[in-house]
């Protein structure tokens, strides 16, 4: 899909996502889940911001009966970290995540946390090691605190059609909250895809000395998000490079393209270090405050973003 | 690859991805951990058995510095499994798994074990579930003793690049323990891969509609293994094919082509319940224990193995 394709032509490749896509599994759950978490949040006195936070990498088949996919790469830590901000802020949280990425409340503790971080007193008891008892502590009480007042829900994902189908669900049901919604999509989702009905059924066999595989270009969803899915909602998309010779650009095109509020430009080497909110109005350069270890990124982020949001809606409910 | 390529094209091929490949990382100390692992196991009297599990499946990246790359579904429930029945059956183990795998002792609990396992008793302190006790309290203690007690390595590898490496470094280590060495290659390899050297610096531009991704045959390292790292080995490669009705002619096929003491038979969706153990002698249907929950696949399989093992190591003792 080139820029030159018009909205219908689009509106026809994402038809044709959806149509090609495996059926969702379970959502009339997880709509359910969504309203519930949405009506809860809600209810507390005044509307309640929610930010839907989308994390982690997805994957594209190469074969229907899944043994081979084309990945990318994203270890979540950019969405769970965000999400705990988010939380610090008064948001709820709907954390959209690529099963086996970060966790909010847990992306300090080692990859096997259970056996890492714990060890047995005798052939019957366990207790933390003591390196990591407050980063255990912390994890499990913040997390729990967040899932059961109402204002985490967490969604997994693995395949970029599980991931298009549930962003739509979400957006749905969010579309009651007008303007108060926020989407912070910082999940790599994939560019390419192989189409459901193209896929071979079984294995791709070996025989061969070269594989030679096709995807073609997934469906710009964001334009489709601004535009149908939640039109009224405050959208901030990422840009991920690795030549930070094209990254601002690339942003700016984004920014203009999908029409969102803002983007967040990073470059793959320095993105805990510091990044560019890019809008319509200004780029600000957002820094790590680096005095105090334990700072990240996100805070000053979030913070940011919080703000924009908070003007955002004042001016949308000025214009009603 | 043919099958008509003589070895010499074979080394040739293995030698350019060796060549192609970037370095491994602390190879001085992989190799320091497995030389002292290997001695201290064997120094407790008699030669102890030691296999080498191969975990999980590998990635192939699409870029130098990777953001997308071709993956093989794997949860690396069979490696993980088999490693705590290769230990029960007094074997040490040096367990070779992708990063995020599941791990020995850990398989029967949820994907993010430590926000699920526990929960606060107040702002300070936290406990186990009731209905994870058990099982929480098992993965600690028993993943300890084995470590603990110089009976489990485990080194992890996320790419091709990395598996191929370590592997050849493990077999290397391993070649002083002559018979008593075992490979067991659970691990979900690549069959395709990008050299190092075709490979696009930055990320692939998503500006065209179609993504046309050549990848070239993996070199058939099992035969290398046999041949040159471990000619003295006994081993065991798996067969995972979606469609049944090819799939017990190519486990005899790879038993013949790469010269496997064993190759066991997997389809994928009944992989848990059944598979057959191919030998040049005979091919053995080897099903899980259904009279008892909890029972795995994996304790006949091991048994067996460790069976024909010792008659292995009998046999190549008396022609010695």
């Amino acid at each position: 899909m080139d820029s030159t394709n018009g909205s219908q032509t689009l509106e026809a490749q994402a038809k044709a996502f959806f149509d090609s896509a495996p059926p969702l599994q379970n959502t009339h759950q997880i709509t359910q889940k969504l309203d519930h978490f949405i009506q809860h949040s809600s209810a507390n006195g005044e509307a309640r911001r929610i930010v839907c936070v989308t994390s982690g990498g997805t994957t594209a088949p190469l074969e229907q009966r899944c043994v081979r996919y084309v990945d990318n790469f994203s270890s979540g830590h950019r969405g769970a970290t965000s999400t705990e901000y988010f939380l610090k802020a008064g948001y709820a949280v709907i954390f959209l995540y690529r099963r086996g990425s970060f966790q909010p409340f847990c992306r300090s503790l080692p990859d096997d946390p259970l056996v890492e971080c714990f060890e047995p007193i005798d052939e019957l008891n366990i207790q933390v090691r003591e390196a990591y008892s407050e980063a255990v502590k912390r994890a499990i009480v913040d997390h729990h605190a967040a899932v059961a007042g109402g204002l985490l829900l967490k969604l997994p994902f693995n395949t970029v059609f599980e991931y298009l189908q549930m962003l739509q669900l979400i957006a749905t049901s969010m579309r009651c909250l007008g303007p108060c919604a926020m989407f912070y999509l910082a999940a790599a989702v994939s560019d390419f895809y192989v189409p459901w009905k193209d896929m071979v059924e079984h294995k791709i066999q070996s025989g061969s000395h070269i594989l030679d595989v096709q995807l073609v270009q997934v469906p710009k969803m964001l334009s489709i998000l601004r535009k149908d899915w939640a039109p009224l909602a405050f959208c901030v998309s990422f840009k991920l490079e690795t030549d930070s010779n094209i990254l601002l650009n690339k942003a700016a095109a984004a920014l203009e393209k999908y029409k969102m509020h803002a983007v967040v430009a990073n470059e793959l080497t320095t993105r805990k270090e510091h990044v560019v909110f890019v809008t319509s109005g200004d780029n600000i350069i957002v820094q790590r405050d680096k005095s105090h270890s334990g700072n990240d990124l996100e805070n000053p982020l979030i913070e940011l973003l919080s703000e924009r949001h908070a003007a955002y809606i004042k001016d949308s409910n000025r214009q009603v």
